[in-house]
């Protein structure tokens, strides 16, 4: 398998904790968001989404970080990354949909660069408005891992949730983001980068780091 | 089984959708976005995200539509919302989080009043916003479509990539978005509306509607 990746990209880093977990090679291909290597050739010709990740397995290419996992979790069941009834995994996907699609998406590099260059938005505006959806978005996720807490966001392994959470904590740090109201979810995140799984495939452990 | 929705939120079209498609019953509890009773009692009783849409089923409740959908599908598998095998899957996946992960969170209510009371963008610039995310995501379903065209977006019946794609033409037909641009996209959509599941349960059809 082939992995194009971000070394900054949350989705990317998603992607990698659950090829980590499951204990897949695969080759690193780097794909340079910051200089848009994704809106040119060679990218173009295997991404029809001009987004990073993108998995190649044989011939198949596959786009969207929580689809490939949902692939590689069906394709490579052990350990499983959703639990093993329908209301779990109902409650892992959603934890996993509510911070990528409330708060991931709003704080993306290109629509930061649209505030800033269409909008005309100031600097501290922008971090604030950063701040402001990973604050709230992660209090939501706050309020369910306290309705029911476990090691991980769900039970006593790491799921799809997990895979999700720790990328958009490290954007949290970066951004410097406020935590201290968010107790369950940083308990999991340390768990989490307890393993070698998640550690080993944080951004600046990545081949195109700098 | 009951719903929480609101009559113009996408996501809960999502979901009214798919339970058509099912043919499962349901009573329809409304939600008025628009006055913010989603911050108030009785609702943030239920809910934990303080979004619609949320699915009450027997002592459980379900958030986040795609998980919604994926529920239904594993609890009431006729007719099959997702394809047989694990590489059409990952297709349908990707393509609802093309649509629910990169355009439909950028144009959430909240996020254009935040763009308007916050950011103090003008009328203008928050519609050039809007039309902005749909039509270059719609572009990227548009090009993955394009790959393969089929009557629905992957192959002869719905999927819940379709359940996505209606709701989001609706959005852009209502904010007057391109999508002359669109041809394969535009043709599922009319496929799709032909159909009593799609047609019944949209927005202006909803008890709450106004």
């Amino acid at each position: 398998m082939e992995l194009f990746s971000y070394f900054r990209s949350s989705a990317s880093y998603r992607v990698r904790i659950a090829l980590a977990l499951k204990g897949l090679d695969y080759d690193y291909r780097a794909v340079q968001i910051a200089k848009n290597e994704q809106f040119d050739e060679p990218y173009t010709a295997v991404s029809a989404s001009r987004l990073v990740p993108l998995l190649r397995d044989g011939n198949a290419l596959l786009s969207q970080s929580l689809a490939i996992i949902e692939y590689l979790d069906e394709t490579h069941p052990l350990p499983p990354l959703l639990p093993a009834d329908a209301l779990g995994r109902a409650r892992v996907r959603a934890l996993a949909l509510d911070m990528a699609c409330e708060v991931h998406p709003l704080n993306n590099l290109r629509v930061l660069r649209y505030l800033v260059q269409s909008l005309k938005v100031s600097e501290d505006d922008k971090n604030r408005w950063y701040r402001h959806w990973v604050e709230t978005g992660l209090e939501t996720v706050e309020r369910q891992l306290a309705l029911r807490p476990s090691t991980y966001c769900h039970g006593e392994s790491p799921t799809l949730a997990d895979c999700v959470l720790v990328p958009q904590v490290f954007n949290a740090q970066r951004f410097e983001c406020r935590t201290e109201h968010l107790p369950n979810l940083m308990r999991v995140h340390e768990a989490c980068m307890r393993l070698d799984a998640f550690y080993k495939t944080r951004p600046e452990a990545c081949p195109d780091a700098f």
